[in-house]
């Protein structure tokens, strides 16, 4: 029906479809965008918007906020297994902006962009209602090194970079103010000073092994589903990849820990497919990587083992619009 | 005094400031950011921010909103000289936004991309409270193909590649609403549908006679005031370019045809200082452009003819700040 509300993919699709060209070689569904600039070289770009009303949970400051920007951005080039070597800034601030606001919002962006090594080269400001920090990485690869999202085969196994739980848990502490934040300081932490996993990214396509990759931005299930889609297989989950401190805030809150982990958002771990032949040589060098599950033939779906039971996932996660 | 307000370019210097390195060739002030990556090739960025309450008047669709943004991005490339090959689109989009909605920024954005020859390769979408477009352009060039900001020099003649004043004048007429906007359509036109003057920037950069430019998206007083200070020199304007349209519109109003075509804004042209003995071959090769004045030595201030007295002209323009 016109008029009626529908979701980020829709829109996503409904816009690219009017799109009259797009040549970029990795399509619109990928991590980040891909632009040749010679018979070996891309220029990979990403954009990624901050808006202060619906992504800035309280107890985070701007500089926070700043800072998470420049993850969010850095997430997707980590999962490309490319290194970001410059950001733009876009601003929108509002109206009546103090010069702490500003040096606060710089502040983030600045330690962002040292942590990452990458060089903020411009930008823009703009007034607005709300506060919009849009911020665009730019790297360069070369074609056979970047990790694609559809590459993933029957037979390969699913790693990711880290466990999952604690961003939803932290969020779930930072928005029920009862709760001391303090007590749940590993939790919050995730959500206040996100980690992007550029180095084993990049480790991860320098080894060769991986055959798809995808950042967990949008939360465990859904990126799952966004990677077992974009290469036609399923996947099936044999052990969701659950963080201990989630785990526990679960229990005192009676909360879903399967839930935590699956349905949270926010979270930049990589997942990642990798052909069984390389797996064990992979494994030595980066002994971090968790195994959670493996490829197998089919038409996008992903199916997880709840205990002796194999369960459908559901295709849910986070979207801005629902 | 901590807290209060100040304006855009305060906004960018204290961001600057901050920021620990930049690397960028052109520095922070120019039109665009340029990134080397290799010794005589460039990157070219660009990012521009359109947001609804404050950028789109009354009368404009949503499809010649998008389009705006992407001529606002596309007008910064053409005043260095360089095609914009590829965009970004960052979305920030009301939380019950419709199809119909998507489809005219999806319209706008497409027909521009394809007015200017470039592919839009990718985006975001994020929920707002606000619409947001934000445009992000590259392009690639060679270190000595780019016209600077700060290269004007004294002795330089001061050419625009348009009249001026039809823009505010058009933005009246919409702010206005008992006038009937069909019957002003050459004003109205170019605020709804600006042309950026990407053609021109190119043959101005590829002549080789420009010494500095700058585009006048800011209005046509506050750019030469940047080129002014950029390049540390005085402008001297011997005659203030207003389209004929403006003045009649301006003596059907009681308006001032000065104040409409200096401080207006959102009018795309270019500003571009030519070396003096190559403007003679020049005006040969490109007969539109339209000589207004002189460079002269200075601190960054700019003086304008108006009848027989030489007036300072005020250092004022669009901000959306103020």
């Amino acid at each position: 029906m016109p008029g009626t509300r529908f979701n980020e993919r829709e829109i996503i699709q409904l816009l690219t479809s009017r799109f009259s060209s797009n040549r970029s070689p990795l399509g619109f569904e990928d991590d980040v965008a891909a632009l040749p600039i010679s018979r070996d070289r891309w220029a990979i770009l990403k954009t990624d918007m901050l808006v202060g009303s619906t992504d800035i949970p309280p107890g985070m400051s701007l500089s926070q906020a700043a800072r998470k920007s420049v993850v969010a951005t850095v997430s997707d080039f980590a999962a490309k297994g490319v290194l970001p070597k410059a950001l733009l800034v876009s601003l929108g601030l509002k109206r009546k902006v103090s010069r702490t606001i500003v040096r606060q919002i710089a502040s983030g962006l600045d330690q962002a962009s040292r942590e990452y090594g990458c060089t903020i080269v411009g930008g823009d400001t703009n007034r607005a209602n709300d506060l919009v920090i849009d911020l665009i990485g730019i790297g360069f690869a070369s074609p056979r090194h970047v990790i694609r999202r559809r590459g993933a085969k029957p037979g390969d196994i699913v790693v990711v970079t880290g466990e999952f739980g604690k961003t939803a848990a932290g969020l779930h502490v930072l928005l029920s103010r009862r709760w001391n934040p303090a007590k749940f300081r590993s939790l919050t932490r995730s959500v206040l000073h996100p980690v992007a996993r550029l180095e084993l990214g990049v480790a991860l396509a320098n080894s060769g092994a991986a055959t798809g990759s995808i950042d967990s931005s949008d939360g465990l299930a859904w990126s799952l589903y966004e990677l077992a889609r974009a290469s036609r297989v399923n996947i099936r989950i044999e052990k969701i990849p659950i963080a201990r401190d989630a785990i526990e805030y679960a229990k005192l809150r009676q909360l879903d820990p399967n839930e935590l982990a699956l349905y949270g958002g926010e979270e930049y771990e990589i997942i990642a497919t990798i052909s069984p032949k390389k797996y064990v040589p992979l494994t030595r060098k980066i002994p971090s990587l968790i195994r959670i599950g493996k490829v197998e033939r089919g038409t996008g779906l992903v199916s997880a083992f709840v205990g002796n039971d194999l369960h459908w996932i559901e295709p849910r996660g986070w979207d801005h619009f629902s």
